[in-house]
């Protein structure tokens, strides 16, 4: 009777880690998915395509299909690398806080849609480092997200993802599109 | 000693969470490796490519080195970028359940050999979201694994594996690729 | 009284163990930027460009703007592949224990910088399997990090960091970077 008395508290000790435990590990996977983001940056990604006499600001070149494979009237196949400037907000002049460092290429026949591979690359006083980004840029859709496949130095090993937001086009001289950059997994 | 009868199970106790907890934390590490994934796709890739009078049923077009820049007789530097069709089973006609949207270039000399890079684009009933993913496609292995990098919507932050298995070719016209999807981190 | 003293050990387990796991859970997140990797390779990337006449040697070719494409005078869009082998030490005729296939392309106006994804595909008795990279390649720093994104075979799901720093440079026929892999997620 008295071992009785005093293996219940340890009973119900072991049921409640039990307990705990299982939640946490539930929680590990399902709380993420619902989780806001461990760090979040909105930024401005501003494009201006080099037209061959605009090299003091073109940040953007054409590298194959200036004009699209002939697949379709939307550019299929059109490449561009680019290192764009990115602000904090939206005027063209904004000192810029990052470079965006990488290439799309349109590959729709029926639309606009683009694939971009890029790294976002800090070196102010308040961000070190590479944020380095993949996926389909749906143009049509309002919002479209790519991933944020690693990163570097102050964003060591991190995850998210990217919404695309276009801001303003130009033709095909300028564009400017919102970056909502939300990370989930930060070192 | 009725403390000793009272501490005995709370000791046992005590090896017996250690015991829990450090054979947990060894398979967060181990099982993952061995373990069957949290979402498995099999999927057909399906291309066909752009010859000049086909816009109406091509799928991808070369955007450079059409013949390969001359290292070897296989094509190196051959580039392509496609949005090609995903069905959920082998035949040509079937309807589409994701577009594959992405490039690849051919890169060895002593055989053919590939590098993709693309998104899975998923927007049906079922799921909506992309699956990113990149990695070497060495033709000549019966099966090779790429990465799937980074997911959005259904697929939010997940990351896995991707098997080619060769399925049908005819010559650079058409090609058709088997692409068991393995995801072992899902939110 | 006699259950108060039962009790006593059971609480004071209680409380170890919220210690314990509280402290695993900080641990989890900040651990890893500053524990060490969980696996460490350094090699070298030895790169042969193809200049028409030299397959035999040859590793790498341009496939688009050989002389970059006018926006500025660092070969601003100039995108080459590469197959090259990587050694384990600096010796260029020393046996590869891997290849590095994949692309890069300069992206700058102002100097020489580069954007680069590809896989170190290793076949050898140590490893079978890829690891999938990408990032920014600085070149005007002395060591850069690029992204582990995934990785297959032995390198199943891993992620982490491989420091880029150059070793070697022949004017544009040959180059030579250390690359530094910390891998800091295994499995």
């Amino acid at each position: 009777m008295r071992r009785g008395t005093a293996e219940k508290p340890c009973v119900l000790l072991f049921f409640f880690f039990l307990a705990i435990s299982s939640h946490a590990a539930r929680n590990s996977k399902k709380a993420i998915g619902s989780m806001k983001p461990c760090k979040r940056l909105v930024l401005y990604y501003q494009e201006t395509m080099f037209k061959g006499n605009n090299v003091g600001n073109a940040t953007a070149a054409t590298i194959a299909n200036t004009n699209g494979t002939g697949l379709g009237p939307f550019k299929f196949g059109k490449t561009v690398v680019f290192d764009d400037p990115i602000t904090a907000d939206k005027q063209y002049l904004s000192p810029p806080v990052a470079r965006a460092q990488g290439f799309y290429f349109y590959d729709m026949k029926t639309t606009y849609n683009a694939w971009f591979a890029y790294s976002l690359v800090f070196n102010s006083t308040k961000y070190k480092g590479t944020l380095n980004i993949m996926g389909a840029d749906m143009m049509d859709e309002a919002t479209r997200d790519l991933s944020v496949v690693g990163g570097t130095g102050d964003f060591f090993m991190t995850r998210g993802i990217v919404t695309f937001r276009t801001d303003e086009v130009e033709g095909v001289d300028y564009f400017r599109v919102e970056m909502d950059i939300k990370l989930y997994e930060c070192y």
